[in-house]
């Protein structure tokens, strides 16, 4: 079963994949989340496995939008601790270090830490921590640190310089498994006595008290929102896409009402899926 | 007058201040948001202006989160539409380049078009695209080309080889001006004949229902909702602080009834200012 991912070997998307299919799947690492939604859609990988959403840094809106334009469905959804650690080549020491490498959304969640090693830094933005870390490997640098997660130990070989560079211990990444099929094998396996979610997005006429109307839908029936993003709608200059989860199956019969109901709004209206919710990992 | 914004002379956000404070303001370009945020807190600035949001690519979040770490006021916002030049020095054709360089998000606004004028071209993500121009004048780049504003050809002086890089002519970004008082000259002086809009950030106990019922304040009172914008709540995974922006003054009396029946709810929130509603440029 071939599982698509953004980054390189040992980047967290990776273990995400691992922890929902478990370790016979094999996980296909690809340079950008449009070649994972691609992947998917074209057959070349059964299932895909993007971030949507960090607690420090927020959503990852390229995903949502991706979404929207890939005609695939959420079946799942995992969530893992972020960690992050300092890696530099054996005998190089704090006081070498001149540049640290990492993804940008990484940087952002060691800031402060960062800014406490190691005053006025310089870093660099890379496309990958993994891939950070590989580069620091491959091209002998003796002068620059990587950040990235705890496997790079074991796949790059390489010594941690510092651990818990997160600025914040309540760190969490919410990733979710794409499929071209609405009910998969090892989604349902994973609902057993879990309760369910359901995630759409839509848009609304641009009247006052549209998205109020629209909530409705949900709040009149005591149906839990866990999460609404915003996103422009293309063509249409101030006007926006909701990106909405709720607590609830699509076939549960409240949520099939609440989402006839929100349909009488909605001038756009997908349902991307329903799939069992995932525990936040103790 | 000293108005800080982020960026090389040329940028966008350098226009944005000219076009609210006129060419008798003193613009001072700086390397990152923060310092923009920085610079208006200790006063090297009398004001700040920033991107929020723009409608291709969506809400800048870092302006959001700084928004709430300062104890600053947005006093005004203007809108700009946003087009793109490719610039390279002079005798250099299209069949010479092969790389593009500028920011992330002005590639991914020209990434349709790259892609059929220059198929398969490398692109490099750098901080600033005037600051990409001003490289490929100073360090001479004979295979390289930047994409920036139309203001970076009288700066640099450099022939632009392609106007109209932008995937969708629907392009606008919302600057917002930051200060450190409530209310300014310059605001009021722009405020004849205008309409009001009123900005802050709430948080919300995190019950089915709540988001509901605090947009009901305003709901309920016919006032528009401009802008909705969720970003996580530091130390609380999975809440969000909510970002809103309503047509109306705090002093009017419905709005003030409206921000008050809000606060019933809210269990943080901050009110950014109210301010002159831009109006669309023709």
């Amino acid at each position: 079963m071939v599982v698509s991912y953004q980054g390189e070997p040992g980047a967290y998307s990776e273990q995400a994949a691992l922890e929902f299919f478990g370790s016979s799947c094999s996980p296909k690492g690809r340079t950008s989340f449009d070649d994972v939604f691609s992947d998917v859609s074209s057959g070349a990988a059964e299932f895909g496995v993007v971030p949507v959403e960090n607690t420090l840094g927020g959503s990852i809106h390229r995903n949502y939008d991706l979404l929207m334009r890939h005609d695939l469905h959420v079946v799942g959804e995992i969530i893992v601790p972020i960690r992050w650690y300092l890696y530099a080549l054996p005998g190089v020491t704090m006081a070498d270090i001149t540049l640290v490498m990492s993804h940008w959304q990484t940087l952002a969640q060691c800031e402060q830490t960062l800014a406490r090693l190691l005053p006025k830094i310089a870093t660099k933005d890379v496309y990958d921590n993994a891939g950070a870390v590989k580069m620091v490997v491959e091209q002998n640098m003796l002068q620059t640190a990587a950040i990235a997660g705890a496997r790079a130990k074991d796949i790059y070989h390489v010594p941690i310089l510092r651990e818990n560079l997160e600025d914040d211990r309540g760190n969490y990444t919410r990733f979710v498994v794409l499929s071209r099929e609405t009910e998969t094998e090892p989604t349902l396996r994973q609902a057993e006595g879990q309760r369910f979610k359901s995630s759409m997005v839509f848009a609304l006429n641009n009247i006052p008290g549209s998205l109020h109307r629209a909530m409705a839908a949900f709040a009149l029936r005591d149906i839990d929102l866990c999460k609404i993003e915003s996103r422009p709608l293309a063509g249409s200059p101030w006007e926006y896409l909701f990106y909405v989860d709720v607590v609830g199956h699509k076939d549960d019969e409240v949520m099939a009402r609440a989402l006839a109901h929100l349909q009488e709004y909605t001038t756009i209206f997908r349902l991307f899926g329903s799939f069992p919710r995932a525990a936040l990992p103790q």
